[in-house]
């Protein structure tokens, strides 16, 4: 595969893609190495992923980090109620079959092992996507026990002993800038930045996903975006927004954007009071630069 | 069902709304997406997801969050003494099929299942309203998992396997602002800021709920609560005081708010032994704004 | 029963009460809303609901709290053991009818069932105060957990199944400000805020209460217990202490205050040896406020 | 009996009392409640239970706190061993009547409980003195359950039922102040503080307890401890010490106290390698201070 | 016995005393009192309860303490399994008397009992040495226990009953000081501090203990470790280094002290590397003062 059949396959999986992401996307690819996306937040870095476990036909297994996340829950846990009923189980019914069954199963076998993510993706099949979200998150702790994984791709279970991946997953690391990375993570990835995206990668976005809006719609709610995101906000809304508030707007059958709709649904958008506050004070502004018309005007 | 329709059920369940709030409800329908709520405390948050599962006709299931809530509290818990004694039951009775795995899957049958909020949701046999209240009480790990959840609609039981939602609930999520909530989860959702009511509304929604308090008495009360509220307060008393409040004075009888009574009873809308204090003193002045007379002169 | 009548019943069991505290107990009752009630220690909030109880002819169930008070302390609990040994004892005897399912209702059987307070206030056979005494000192999830059960009042047994209140208990709730209840608590509740009592109240009570003492050592002891309060102690004494040292007093059939003996009781009345010294210093000065004549003198 | 009877009867078990102490006791006899002492170590605290026991010709039954007590370490516990060994014992004998009641009954018999000192307490054949040895060692949650036995002095035992206490116990509770009591626990006792004696109680004291000694001797050793009192030390030497090393110092045979022997005996009063440091610092200056003559001088 | 003899027997066994040790051993013999030493490590703590087992030719009962231990570890257990093989035993032979009773005085016989230090100790034919080592190492459960046993030398073994000491042992309890013991265990003991043996001491322990070591090498050793202990190290070395020194070098065949071997061996008596470099540093101004001859010179 070459990087403009990538650039196909994302568009294909209705991405509407740079060139600068299907290169990183082939190279991660190609070179087998990490992929870290940074960028503001609702900027569709997770997307990527999605699009590419699609893409591959193959899974995509995310791994969500928090504050405390640590190497247990990202790996696997036993379950020791289940052991336990086991071998109780067991014992029942060796007390009445009066007969050791000559399987003794293992109990600390595959079937008790609780698996997360991390080793999920290692005895995967085949080869998945590891989306591994908002690394910033998690502490330094968690990021250098990360990069042993990453770098080794052996996990070690102390009861069964060392794991070997069977097919490299596909890694997409992503953050937010919440705390700087460790260099030594940097370096173990590629890096791609995404931006917002400008008006007309937007409006063709909008219309690409959501098929029920109206060219003239879908260009102002793209204009609103675009000057929704000057303000000084709080969360400045992303793509996800932008999508969702066509939705909604195609749902409520609208061709055209009027003023009180915008007010009624800026929670669609907006996602903390302050920013609506500061929205609602720009308003009119803001309508007048996109020159929208109230609804009844423009009845 | 359009936003209308909403308002209108809204309307009939007795909560009395707003263009905004109608529409989010509408909305978060439509997309099947959650509705984030925020607003300082006693504005009737959580009435809305009543409100909503009563006008929908359909269960409410409520998980209230706090701190070191974890995912087995809210999706699920084994009856492990419970499975443990029924083993040793079967074993008594000698009642044993030859095969161990007849015995796991009973032992791990839904009799033993302790369902938690969430599980109850998805397993719901229709689409419940699910209520996930002070979401911001919680700690990180709780918020992310809940995101996986909200975003899949399934559960991985290890014993049983995976359980698909046959229903999409609704989902109300309720925050207080004690912490900052992810972006992640936050962009998951619609937003709605709920302010406390003007003097209006107010009195609209005594009146509808209060059956039994006059037309005067309902006023009173309501200014009152605006004039209240005015005060520096460590907890503002919100609309449930003041239901709370006209139901008490009209089971008491009042038609009227005679100062007596409201020392008396300022244990109904201030809960805190300061602002009982800070109300005291400024009663006079209160008084005197709102032209309340003392019983005796009334009588 | 409306207000007076509720304080008339206080009054009768002995209970010096002031309008704020019977219309809290009134519009508790009315409005079957939990009562809150805060305030300095030992000034008798534990005894409104013992006064209640008798009042209203009913049992009182108390709760008391601390710190990792969890759900199943405050429920309920299976007797493990006696469970298995019931179970070894059946198949030891052999006296196994066919099915497990008799076993297992026989098992479940509310022999093994240890009930805790809450249950035992939700099963009891009539309208039962549940006292729940400190609820500060225990932790945020139990307070969470018991909110559930407040506003429910119906709890889920699995092995058994949902039990549902027979009749709604009247709760008193009890705090010493240790830490700050949650919002929903509060706002779940009427509020009610006790201080020390006056020197009339005081007086009142241990005349009431203390059939033994005479008018003028009750009056000395009052005024004691008034100057006693201004000191800065550690614990100041409540109307507990004061009712102990007049009986106490009265047990040793004195008939006025005495310097020796004061200085010989203040164990009764200070529980803390920095007070005692505190007290000590103070007390010449004490006498001299309270005209406390030596006993030699006196005599 | 009256307090100066009381005041004999600890007279005459070698008890050298105060007028506090005797009335604490009287008053706690008389009130039937606890009696909390509390008091620097050593300082013959836990010596007032034993008195009150012979003085009132009873039993002693102590309860040693420490951290990490619980409740059926202070009440009782079952012998489960012994009684599944009975199961399998009757079992193997084929002694079986037809009723599980009644081999239940055998099993949860006296035979096996083991009842620990509270459960002793309550269903002691006389009242016994119960000492609640360093009360401030156990946990919150001890504490609490302690209240609740000392108010109702009765003992729930799920198999058995409830035990009322045929005679209330009298209560002597101690406590070294390593932590906060809670305000409850203070308020149900009546208070008892003791310091160290002064010179001529520590005088009383040895010349009644050890016999041997002679006049001078004691003379020299209290007039030494009082000394030692002043000191800086970790561990201040309490009656208790004064009095073994009384014992020690006549089991050796001397009718003064040299120099050299003092040296040598600091073990049996110092149990701290610091405070021996302190001490044998200050020895000379001690020896002035006390006149005490070196053995060689002395002869 | 009196103290010189106490003296000279712990002399004749090869501990080399001083006045303050062998009057604390007497005086523990004598008051019947517990002997608690405490002092830096390898002093010879353990030593003197060998030695005096020695020297009352009687036995050496050692408890060893540890995080965890709990009283059935050193008390007695009762041996389950034998027991219940015992039953199968007894039930598959057939030979059964009729009564329960029986059996089961049987089966709780002393034969299924195993015994722990404390029992064997109580339980000893004549008076034992019990040495309580390193009681600072078990947690605050265990030493409260340990206080009762040591007040009342009597154990309650339910199945059999009250065993009461027939001779009470001679304990001897040492620490580390790795933790605070209880004021209580304190005041039952006698004290003794054991610091660093002066140069004869250790020089008598050293020839005592080694037996291959030439006098001259002995003291050589003697005065460079009490050189060594002048300097400020981290871990100043104990007679146990001294020992375990002159052991090396009388395994090495040396019969002085040479320069170079010094330097070679110093790992034997400085375990840290700091002390070795400090150690190194100061090497030729302690050979100076010993007047160490280099090997080369001195043959």
């Amino acid at each position: 595969m070459n990087v403009s059949q990538i650039a196909d396959l994302l568009q294909s999986q209705g991405y509407i893609t740079e060139p600068a992401v299907s290169m990183a996307v082939y190279l991660s690819m190609q070179l087998k190495k990490p992929l870290l996306i940074e960028g503001p937040a609702g900027v569709g870095k997770t997307e990527i992923a999605k699009v590419m476990a699609r893409a591959m036909d193959t899974d995509l297994i995310r791994l969500q980090c928090y504050e405390g996340l640590d190497a247990s829950h990202a790996l696997y846990e036993w379950n020791y109620q289940r052991q336990l009923l086991h071998l109780k189980m067991v014992e029942a019914q060796g007390t009445l079959s009066g007969q050791t069954s000559d399987l003794e199963e293992e109990i600390f076998g595959e079937k008790f092992l609780m698996k997360r993510p991390l080793l999920q993706a290692i005895t995967h099949h085949r080869a998945p996507v590891l989306l591994i979200d908002e690394v910033d998150r998690a502490d330094e702790e968690f990021e250098s026990f990360l990069l042993e994984v990453l770098s080794d791709w052996q996990i070690t279970v102390p009861e069964i002993g060392t794991i070997q991946a069977t097919h490299i997953p596909q890694v997409i690391v992503t953050g937010n800038r919440v705390r700087e990375l460790s260099e030594a993570l940097r370096r173990r990835c590629l890096y791609l930045w995404i931006d917002y995206p400008d008006y007309e990668k937007e409006l063709a976005i909008v219309r690409g996903k959501v098929p029920g809006v109206s060219q003239k719609l879908a260009e102002q709610i793209c204009r609103f975006m675009q000057e929704l995101r000057q303000l000084r906000l709080e969360k400045t809304p992303g793509i996800a927004e932008t999508l969702d508030w066509a939705t909604a707007l195609a749902a409520l059958h609208f061709d055209h954007l009027p003023k009180e709709i915008i007010e009624q649904t800026l929670g669609v958008i907006l996602k903390d009071w302050k920013d609506t506050r500061t929205a609602q004070l720009s308003l009119s502004e803001l309508y007048e630069k996109m020159g929208v018309v109230s609804k009844l005007e423009g009845v």
